[in-house]
Order: structure tokens, then sequence, then C-alpha cells
């Protein structure tokens, strides 16, 4: 005990500076869960009437449950590193870029530059145990590693399930509601190391549980940092025997039922250990469902597109906060994004924030715990190191559109199409012709951000 | 006291002999809430993003909602006769038949023949108390009205707010943002007289909230039924000023937020009486939104098309069952459809079903109080006389489509069209080609019923 001491009393000092919220004197810990390629409709409380999630439902009634709640991008590997760095993807260089691709692959030689400061390096240096679980997604080579970004330990998958597909493999196999269980040769890995390949992929979500839960066993003395970053629901599509055939949603809900029986695990095991009041868990997905998949692809509603597209099924994603007696329970129409995570968590645990880096997001803390407005703010909808779209208030314009399934080209739009999100969320009704005044100021909010845009090198060649 | 007992006894040997749950000796009093037009998609706990349902939801959390309940139509008129008579329309000739109107208008010679025995009636001859409140639409001539069918009381609409358009209302006022308030000359009745013409439509939601607590309250010694049928969110579209612009989705959402209110002061009432364990309260739709009204329509959600169409979207509808301490709460994915409530609060009830009445419903009880699942049977999506389509287990056939917007005449198809709404619930993907079995089997039970079927005199001529 007494030489827990000086930490506390640091602690408390350094946490009284830098926020107007009152905590106890033990920095919270903090939990990000995150889905890949969950559509904004594939839960219960976000009106699924085909994949039942009812812990994800309970975490929802017990937390604040965000309606407009954004990724950074459409697609996987910029959207994870906006996530941990708490910036727009191009200020990395993590998105597309001319003669780019748009995520990494098995064979890209770019990662997440170590000039960028993550979550887990910035909650580490404060003395926070780091653990990353499950897919990461930016970077297979030095540098770019979970370990090489302040993670103490990483177990999962260096990127998407469906890369490195083994030869021979029929085209298509990745969508297939029963995908060949050898069809791919990706790896789980432990601290950079192989420990099984191809990874028996029916079990991931069962060991990437079990992991994230001795993580929280045995760091109970906090504070911790534990990112879980689910395979799934990405294609191809795995589930473990007690869920398989279990829902009537297919082999895409199996797998989301089994994230969902993930999450009870999770917030359970925070229960039991006395932690729940004290650690803030995050669900969110990384971009839309994938919708080209058909029935291995999820649902985004009443939005439209998905996966691919700036369209709001393309981005809009669940957005849950837990932290039962701390968080207020009920529902947020508040536009809130996952770079915003970034500050909050450093507010939480009274780190500064890193000196000359821009930061795309704001404190959500005020908001979470004492029920305050959010700043009106522009979220800009990038695709690659383009902006299609910006909204602001309840206006969403569009300079470009292209959908997630197979337009070849982006269309640009002379005059921006222009949707109010509050009486038209589902984007059918171009409000344009009537509204000049609004796309000017949403134009205006876009010359601003683009004049401070300083882009980093980019990643994805 | 002693008065009450031989009733007591006569309820419980009654109750006894007609259904396995058990109950207390006071039968349960039955409350009926419907919403006029509301989308699957217009609640908080549906999936909507932009109305919020406090009420609702909660009636939800401590109910059981189901995802997959049914209108018997896909529009007004022919749903409140099925709802009301526990039969599909075609029965009661309350439907499009050959040169006849899909609805009863203001000149309508028709309404709902006397040969029907509507729920009002049969838990009237038991001793219930019985009243309609709000929308009527089943008719407005000797032998069609409210007090003609067994309800002690009626007060409200006769039928559509936006029937009886005044001379020289402009076209398309009905779905303006902004109605004329004296645009409609519909009047207000009670007990079969006019009491205000027009009616002032702005309160009407706060009237028939009056109204039907006024009568829990007067009624509380029970048994009661009382049939609050609101005149929103059908257009035009009109809330009090304390709704007014309060909604993210315009009047119309200002219009849903309100219903709420009145669905929390309902189950206020029920609650405060102390009747809460002893009421079914069953909140639903009468057909899917109304898309061609733009932002004054509301959303189906995931599901395609709405009202006028046998798309999911025009006929799925929100479904809610709520009784404290006896349903048990949860979410079900049950095919359950409007006519089941008309056997099922007989049941409760412990009423005999009419002699000689074919009822296209079954009893819910079991499945609500016991969680006992329902026997799978199809349902048939009537549009007027015809079967458009039907749904057997997870699989939908439709044998004609036409939608909702404007499709002028419906396309016959040669080979049904085939939709497994577990894997598909937007029917996205037909599967005909690959399952012509279970379209024999479809097109059996298909054939089944309407062998079985006679069609009564038709009313909308």
């Amino acid at each position: 005990m007494p030489k827990l001491l000086p930490r506390l009393i640091l602690y408390t000092c350094v946490f009284a500076a830098f926020s107007q919220v009152k905590f106890p004197a033990a920095p919270p810990n903090v939990v990000i869960l995150f889905a890949d390629d969950l559509g904004y409709g594939d839960l219960g409380c976000q009106g699924s009437p085909v994949i039942r999630t009812p812990n994800l439902d309970r975490m929802a009634a017990e937390g604040l449950r965000f309606t407009d709640f954004y990724s950074a991008a459409e697609v996987c590997t910029p959207s994870r590193a906006a996530l941990l760095t708490g910036r727009y993807p191009i200020r990395s260089g993590m998105c597309e870029t001319p003669g780019a691709r748009r995520v990494l692959f098995a064979n890209s030689k770019g990662g997440l530059p170590q000039s960028e400061v993550t979550l887990a390096r910035a909650l580490k240096a404060r003395g926070y145990a780091t653990a990353h679980v499950g897919k990461w997604h930016l970077g297979i080579h030095e540098g770019g590693r979970p370990l090489d970004h302040g993670f103490d330990s990483s177990f999962g998958l260096p990127y998407s399930n469906d890369m490195d597909g083994r030869p021979g493999l029929p085209k298509g196999s990745s969508g297939s509601p029963n995908p060949p269980q050898d069809g791919w040769n990706v790896a789980l890995m432990r601290d950079g190391k192989v420990v099984e390949q191809p990874a028996d992929q029916t079990t991931l979500t069962r060991r990437y549980t079990e992991e994230a839960v001795k993580f929280i066993t045995e760091k109970k003395g906090g504070p911790f940092f534990l990112y879980l970053a689910h395979t799934f629901p990405h294609v191809p599509m795995f589930a473990s025997p007690q869920f398989k055939g279990r829902s009537r949603a297919g082999i895409y809900g199996d797998a989301v039922e089994e994230l969902d029986w993930s999450t009870g695990q999770i917030l359970d095991a925070l229960r039991k250990e006395g932690l729940a009041g004290n650690t803030l868990v995050f669900f969110t997905s990384d971009n839309g469902p994938w919708l080209i998949m058909g029935s291995q692809g999820g649902s985004a509603g009443l939005l439209k597109d998905g996966k691919g597209s700036t369209w709001e099924g393309g981005m809009r994603v669940p957005g849950i906060a837990w932290m039962p007696g701390r968080v207020q329970p009920g529902v947020t129409s508040a536009v809130a994004h996952m770079m915003d995570l970034f500050p909050t968590a450093l507010a939480l645990a009274g780190v500064e924030r890193p000196a000359g880096v821009t930061l795309d997001g704001v404190d959500l803390a005020p908001m979470l715990f004492a029920g305050r407005s959010l700043p009106e703010r522009p979220f800009f909808y990038y695709r690659g190191d383009q902006i299609f779209a910006c909204r602001l208030g309840e206006w969403k314009a569009h300079f470009k559109t292209q959908t997630g399934y197979g337009q070849p080209k982006a269309e640009a739009h002379e005059r921006p199409l222009l949707f109010h999100l509050g009486l038209d969320p589902s984007e059918k009704r171009d409000m344009a012709a009537t509204h000049p005044d609004v796309i000017a100021r949403i134009q205006d909010a876009v010359r601003t951000h683009q004049a401070a845009m300083t882009p980093g090198a980019p990643q994805l060649q």
C-alpha cells in the first residue's frame, strides 16, 4: 500500500488539472470493443429483426447509445489508424492516395508511422498496462506492429481474415455461407510471433475473449487499456460450434451473436472484478456492412449503402459507451466519432495531449458523465485522402459520391447534394436547390479544414 | 363484496375451462393502442435514429417485443376490420374487390356488417366495459358505427384525418410539413354526435389520451376493453404545442413523440390504479409508413417499401405486448399478427369463441405468459381480396407485387419470387430458382386456405 501512495497522489493531481469531471483517485481503465464490418442495423438495440444481441442491448440500456456515431473511414485500415491516433487517417498517411491501395494487404510495406502517438503509447506512458487482442491491420513490418506502438502484448491476426488466401481457393470463397476452414493461411500471432498458421478461425472470437478476460483479471489492480478488435463479422465468416447455425440470419448472424456473447463475457469480468464503475467500455465498428457479400454482409438498417461508401451506411456505426454509475444511461443524437475516444481516454487518465499533434476529436467525458452538450463541429467523410462529404448539424453535403458495391468511379457533383439527416436519415431527398446558404456554410468548413491540413507521407502504396 | 362473488366464481370457472394459463379470478382488462401509418422503423426500440420514444421503449423493455408482427392489410380500413374481428378482411367484405375502393371514404355507403362479431361485442357480452377512442374508419352509417359494434362509448374521428378536405384546399396539403389547421372539415364525434367540426387536430392526441385515462380511472373496477386508435401519424400531420418542433424528424417525429407520450400516460394510469398486472396492453400500427409523403411519411427501417404494398414494409409493423409480471419480457421472432389479438383477448377473458365464425388467429397467451412456441402457420399477405404473397416459416413467396408508391398495376410473377426473411429481411435476393420445393409448399398452403375461404359481401363499393 505505501508504495501505491505516490502514484495515487500523482494521478489525483494530474487528473484534477486536466478534467472538470471528478473521478476517484485510481485512473479509470479503458476498453475498446471493435467489430469489423458490423452494420448500423445489426444489433437488436439498433433495430435488427434477425440478430439477437441481448448482451449489447443490455450494455446499451445501462450505458449511452449514440444514434449518430461515425467511423473516420469507410474501410478498415484508415479507420483503425484514426481510432488509435485520434486523427483523420490522412494525417498519418494511412489511407488511399493517388496510386495507392485502400487498405494494407499481406504484401504491403507500409504501416502506422512511428511519428504517430497511439492511445496505447499515451496511456502506457502514464503507467497503464496495454493489450491488443484481435485484428491489427496497421502494419506487419518493424515500426508498424502492435508492440511498436505502445502495446505491452498482442494476440491476434496481423490483418483481415480474407487476406492470404491459399493457392487454388475458388473465387468468391470468402463470401460463401460455408467457407473452407483451411482456405486462408492467415497466422494467429502472439507478440509478433506466429503461434498457429493457418489460424483456426472458428475459435477466434472465443480465444480473443479468453485472452481479454485473462488480461482484465491479471491487471485488475489497474489502470489498463484493452483494445479488443474482433476479426468478425468480416468475411470469411466463421463461428464456434456453440453459435454456428443458431441465428436466424445464417452464419453472419451466428458470428455477430458470438460477438455479443463475447461482450457479455467482458462486461461480466469487469463486474466480477469490481471494475465496472471504473472502466469506460466503448463498443463500435470500423465501418459499415459489406453489402456485396449478400447474406454474409450485414445491414445498415435504414441508412443508405455500406462499407466502402461515404453515404451514411458506410460510416455511421453503432456506438455504445458503458461505465455503470458514471455514464448516464440513455440514447443521444449528438454527433460523435471514433476520433473522440482518444482525447476522452486521455482526459480520463489525466494524460496531457501529445505536444505538437493535431487531434481531430473532442473529450466526450463532460457529455458522458455530466450530460453536457457537445460543441457543433463539422464531420468530414473522407474517402482516402479526399473529402467526399461533410456534415454540419443535421445537414450533410456530398461533393462526390460512389457506392460501396461496384460503381467504378466517383461521381463529382458540381452542385453538392444536400440532405437533412433528421428529416431524411436515408438520404433520399436532395434539398440543395432550396438551401444554398447551408451548402455555403459547409463549403466554408471544408475550406477551413483543408487549409490547416498537413497530410502525412502515404503508407498504402 | 358479496354481490361480486357470483361474478368472480363465474369468471374463474369459465376461465379455467378455456385456458391452460392460470390467472387470478378477476378477468384481465384489454387495451389496444393502435397507431395509424406508423412504420416498422419509427420507434427508438425499432432502430429509429431520429424519433425518441422512451415510453414505448420502456414498454418494450418491460414487455415482449415482436420482430415479426403483421398487420392483416396494407391499408387502413381492412386492417381495422381484421383487428376487431380477428379475421382476414376478405371475410367481412371490408377490402378492395373488383370495382371497389381500397378503404372507406367520407361518401362510402358500406361499413363493417352486423354479421361480424367484434372484440368489443364479444367482451361486452361478458360484462366488459368497452370504449372506442380515436379513429374509427369502419363505417359511418347505421350498423357500421362504434356503438353498433359493441362499444359502450366512442370519442374520435369517423375516418382518416385527410378525408373531407375543405373547398379550395391546395393539392398536396395533406402531405405538407405545415398543413393548414382549418384545411379539413372532419368531425370530432362523441357517441355518434358531432362535438366539434372541423376537429382541432393539434389537440387530438392529447384529448384522446385524456379520454382514455378517464375511462381507465372510471372503470378501474374492471373488467374493461379500451381500443385507442390514434389519428396520427397519418397525414395531415399535427402535434400539440408541447411537441411541435421538438423532434429531429420534423412534424412526423413530433407526432410520433406525442403518441409516445400518450402511451406513457396510459401505462402510468394503469400503474397508478394498480391495474398494470391485470391488463394486457398491445401496441401496434395499422400498416406500414406512407412513403410517398416524404418527410411526413415514416420509415420501415430495413424493410422494403411501405403502406399500400405487400412487401414487408407495408405490412410488418411494431408489436409490443405488456402486462408486467405476466408477460415475460424479451424479444421474440415468432410470426404473429393482429388477428391473434381477438382469440388472445377472448382466452384471457374466458369467453368462448363466437359459434360458426372462422377466426384467422391463434391465442397468444401460452406464448406471452408461459414462453411456449407458436405453431408454424402460413400468413397471407392480402391486397384487397387477392393473396399477393404468403409466408411460411422464414420463407415468403410473392405471387404478385406492386409498390406502395405509384406502380400503377400489379406485376404477376409466373414463377413466384422467394425470399428468406432471416437471411434477407430486406427482400433483396430472390431464391426461387434453387428452392422450387419451398414454393410448392407455400402454394399448397395458399390452395388450402383459398379452398376454405368464403368471402363476405363487398363493403367498399
